[in-house]
């Protein structure tokens, strides 16, 4: 069986550290596709290029991707045109670019750059022994157990209609962050629950990428629905994570000047904080 | 009068993208250049080149540069390349690279990204009414005064020796996240104190890039001395600072697998965010 996440970034190389993509509809939010899938589509060719130009290092996992989102991607062909910056013994860094066609010109759509590694041998026994001993450990909210939590798929059809992206996850709002879906929006600036793709394929460094853009904007709970804009949103995953469902936080804590932070920290089933990320976005208008 | 940080992050133009710069060794720290001073000369070569392509936009501000540290700046020559990558109404990218010659190949020393605007122009009178209706700000941790609080030049002699940066800077130590000084780190891995360069400088937009890595590692606080290099380090300029002493808190939240993320608030005079970077580092060793 083939997953969702699995044939909608599957990436082929077209030489010279190009690879073509095909965003999928399904993907899509509002007016443009979803900024995670993008960037896992992407982050599939680098691994792609680094598997093929460093294969001995085994650099396979994202430790830090930046992208800025300069301008909506829609369904349809793209291409990820990737460049080695610079290949060490623990991490190698690539700037990759995904862009698409329009009226005969390639027009970028996100610019970033990642600093891949192995997840698996990046640390070393001594630094994790002191670690452990710190016991510094973000810790997971406490939520209600996902059947008592609000199913995203309960969403008026007329919206699903302009989110078939919903389709795709299996979200479940912790109900007191999810209070605006009743027009009561907490305006704490917090929206957290659990997390599954509605595949229940199995969460990876790659989809991390997806889960800390899958929910929607912390601003829904401030009381201002409507499109955020992202500016440049940068991912950290920080651990491979267990199987089973994830914990999602999305939190801002100043809105001002017209953009708004939004912090995004992941848990895996077994509470360990696998992923993090920081986008700066533009408040709904 | 010329300040410090004007006269050693000063770019000169070589066409086509490339600019000059020469890295001071007064901003060294340990083994290498300290990486805010760094982010700052790469984004004065920035404002420069949008200033000659796109002069009418007035994209003069940082709004969020993302930057992988892929090897250690030296003092010396450096050369800036920029490319842009996207002009908009109220956004530029540009992609720019900070590079030196060692044994005549140029290595490059951070890739980067950067997004500018204009601070002033930015933001539209509707979402600062909704954003101030929200009264969503980060606020200031409550410190002594700067007179109560520890002067980082007061240094060991030997220490200064190896961190001519600390005559940068005028930062005052908040004196229970700074018992690290006397062998008793908190290990609760947080750092915060007023800030201000040593010679009065105001604070601008590109001066927050060198404040958002101004302090020590927060490891430090943590029982682990050392050197912590960043991987990468995306910074977001919220505000232009008003004039005065500004607040700078370090902190992190998870160390695990050889890697912890450091996240950098800072205030202004007034109190208002103006500034947040989180930077993702190697664990001392």
């Amino acid at each position: 069986m083939t997953y969702e996440l699995d044939r909608d970034t599957a990436v082929t190389s077209l030489g010279d550290g190009r690879y073509a993509a095909e965003l999928a509809p399904g993907w899509v939010v509002g007016g443009g596709v979803n900024g995670g899938y993008v960037l896992a589509t992407l982050a599939n060719a680098v691994a792609a290029e680094l598997g093929a130009l460093v294969p001995e290092k085994q650099h396979v996992d994202p430790f830090s991707v930046t992208s800025h989102f300069v301008t909506p991607a829609s369904p349809g062909p793209a291409v990820v045109t990737c460049e080695l910056v610079r290949s060490g013994g623990r991490f190698s860094t690539v700037r990759a670019t995904l862009s698409q066609e329009v009226d005969g010109a390639l027009v970028p759509r996100i610019a970033t750059h990642s600093t891949f590694g192995n997840l698996d041998t990046a640390h070393d026994e001594r630094s994790d022994a002191e670690a452990a001993s710190l016991g510094l450990a973000l810790e997971p909210p406490v939520l209600p157990a996902p059947e008592d939590c609000l199913d995203s798929q309960d969403a008026p059809e007329d919206f699903k209609k302009i989110a078939p992206l919903l389709d795709r996850f299996g979200t479940r709002f912790d109900p007191p962050t999810a209070a605006w879906r009743d027009g009561n929006p907490s305006r704490r600036g917090l929206i957290q629950g659990w997390f599954k793709l509605a595949d229940d394929r199995p969460l990876d460094p790659i989809a991390l990428l997806v889960v800390v853009d899958a929910l929607p904007p912390v601003t829904f709970d401030l009381g201002m629905p409507g499109w955020a804009p992202t500016l440049e949103l940068t991912a950290h995953v920080r651990a491979r994570p267990a199987p089973g469902w994830a914990i999602v936080r999305h939190q801002t804590r100043t809105v001002a000047g017209g953009l708004f932070e939004e912090d995004c920290d992941v848990w895996d089933a077994g509470g360990r904080l696998v992923a993090q990320s920081r986008q700066l976005a533009l408040q709904p208008r």
